[in-house]
């Protein structure tokens, strides 16, 4: 059976006169589309563009939620209370799942973004906060998390609230021997060629590896890759990550599609 | 058969820290609730608490989106396209509707707030803008309109769209010899004396009728009618015109019911 | 003695990730900045970056307020009260100026942004408030106003107020015979052409006339000429007035030191 | 010389249609107003309400600012920069000057809110950060910060700055033997009795002294005693601190002066 693997990356981030984002060219790279809800990133007009877009080009329309600050992007850690996170997802999803029914197609994923991505990495009663809002939700819908370090948790407490998890690697960032992303902080954490990125997304979709930073081999479930679209670089690095895919014959199918076979 | 009205009233307006309007109080007298959305009014903690008060007490659940402005708290005009109209309106539909299926109830209906309510009674192009961001989410959605003057042209708009209209009638308010709304600008827009209102109220739903500032008096199809929570006095008023009604032989019942009797 | 004129352009626009404008750019074609206040577009990171930038370069520094309508750039007609629009003005201008202290410049003037500019244009009694508001801040400000057709009168209006008003002419803009902007909804409302634009700045400066749309030449007390800086055929235009001015002889300045010469 | 104290209350946080907080009624006990500056909470109509009915009062008006973050009151801590806390203070601080030059009053203080003062009592850069921003505006403000265990570092940190501090302490919360306030998660934290409150604001103002939670007595630089106004009880209280200290001999007056005689 052919392996395939779930390309994803955050759009529709504009907002009102600003433009964030090349999302209509990296619509054509990528397989399930994490899309800003309006707190962070995002408004009414933007989703609607943004849902339309990625409905028509067959892209598993996903959302996603972040802190409500505009001013941040996102960004910022901040303490919100479990239960205030939880109603921001459910406010969130249910806004963007309104564009889904508008365009047709069904909501297939929830990907916290930013600030809230990372303290939930951190947090085990926020990690389970935001599961327990998505299943609120729509059981049906995959949440995404970081592939690694957390995986095992993270499955298991989802399964608990009712939920599947699709994992999600990072070809252009360093991992530590541990399984979890070298800090942006450091140097090195981000990697730049163009080549290494590409060959660093065929050995996670294709062998579930990853070379970490003191050169170990860790293994990973990789259901999909997060890429970017913020300019034009960007864009041609998602397209060269998916010819690279292609050409190795690992296939590129939204995520709803690789965790039923996954699990099947 | 038994004469049956709804009584509605805006809730869910309270934001962070900001407390308005006595909704736990009022939800016992009425039998359908316009929440806000989050633009004018309302947050993800009072969504989540409004909606889940609504259901256990048997209240329908509407979404009462607005304009964003909540310095201004919906009230002003604004001038937004059609297509800002449109998406606005599917955004808070649908954050409303996912806190509905947390709590296991339907949406029932839509009612527009403040400026935007006000706007679209004067600009048909509006007014079908919002209908069919309605339809668009959802074509089992009541939309909520003003009875008089207007409302066979509103009828037949929602039809065309295919929607199904609430019509609602102010006891509070003075009507015009045309069947609008006397402006609150005038003297005696607003009718104060509790059991003057509350005889309008039995009048608008026994018999379809209300008496005009010129004494004239108008027939209106009259679904539902439209009462206040924001103080002691407003919550009062709302019982003493439930009593009213229940004593002359009226029953209270939700918009969704009422329409399906009116229609049947 | 040399013929002199100020340049304007509006800036500061970008807001937390998003950015709009070649800001640091333009400002080397320019004399007066309006910056954006933080209500229609900007943050205080933004703000603090373009006052320094225009301090450094010595362009004048200007408050450039608008409607508290981020989503819609302030471009949207709003129907706020007057004392609304009074107090939003107060306290734009006040964030402004602590800016200003902090880079050690005093701010030079104020103009109203988008639909709070527009609206002002048609309605006396809020121009008179937005004229008002700025002399409660601080009568040393210089108001900058539509020259053409309401000239005189915005003149009476604020003298009784005790502000001087720049006038301000757009040299990519068609008039209409009577002295106002063509709209934009018409064609050819918006001049394209560099050269024809750059000649129709000269002759705004230098003549202080307009060819109108209907080929007659009108009189106009034209202080400042107002310009853009969104993309970079836009700074490259505002290059090409400045030097077509200054071949012609016409000297660049700030409008402080223009409007000060011009009452002198 | 007569012994003599500062009261301050934060106010203005009314926002829009929202109400927040006794103002009138507790501004007839106080000498010092901690005034909302749009960000967590008040609005350009609420600032010129408040600003103009503590000038007429006498009482010292003083900026409060806080996080961007209305919907969470800023009371929770966000992870902003330094640079992001210096330009959010100087944008706020400039606004409120705008309505005290209206006003006809100077500002006197600047007392961060919530998060914002909860975080700097425990980060010396973020403390140094507030103190630079507030310098950088205008050097005559007063910074208001915790009387007890940091005031020394504190006082020594404002001097290299170039300002002035002004010590509050609380006499309605309980004090660690350390001199830092007890959370307010420990039961106890927050002292009810009247009677109990008002001897311990008498005891502060009088002797620089507190009874801490071990029942040590620890001794305080006491500038003015931090009260509340969200409620009648609460404005009840704080007549009684004010009556009980006139009683005793103690004067009120606004903060600026109490520093004023202290540095004498």
């Amino acid at each position: 059976m052919q392996k395939l693997v779930d390309i994803n990356c955050d759009m529709g981030e504009s907002f009102g006169a600003y433009t964030i984002g090349m999302d209509e060219a990296v619509l054509g790279h990528i397989s399930s589309a994490n899309i800003a809800c309006g707190f962070h990133a995002g408004d009414p007009m933007v989703l609607d563009r943004t849902v339309a877009m990625a409905a028509a080009k067959g892209v598993g329309v996903g959302a996603h939620p972040g802190y409500p600050d505009l001013m941040g992007f996102g960004r910022r850690n901040m303490h919100c209370s479990n239960a205030e996170v939880r109603n921001y997802l459910i406010y969130q999803v249910g806004a963007v799942q309104a564009f889904c029914r508008v365009h047709g197609v069904a909501l297939q994923h929830v990907k916290p973004h930013g600030g809230l991505y990372n303290m939930a990495v951190e947090d085990e009663a926020l990690a389970r906060t935001i599961a327990e809002a998505v299943a609120a939700v729509d059981r049906g819908l995959l949440l995404v998390a970081l592939a690694g370090a957390n995986a095992a948790r993270v499955r298991a407490m989802a399964a608990e609230v009712g939920l599947q998890v699709c994992f999600e690697a990072f070809p252009d960032r360093a991992y530590t021997a541990r399984g979890t992303l070298v800090s942006r902080r450091k140097p090195g954490a981000v990697i730049e060629d163009p080549q290494t990125v590409a060959q660093r997304a065929l050995m996670m979709a294709a062998e579930g590896k990853v070379v970490a930073e003191d050169g170990s081999v860790l293994e990973l479930t990789v259901d999909t890759l997060c890429v970017h679209g913020d300019n034009p670089a960007a864009v041609n690095l998602t397209g060269t990550i998916r010819q690279t895919l292609l050409d190795a014959g690992v296939g590129v199918a939204p995520m709803a599609e690789i965790v039923r076979l996954r699990d099947a």
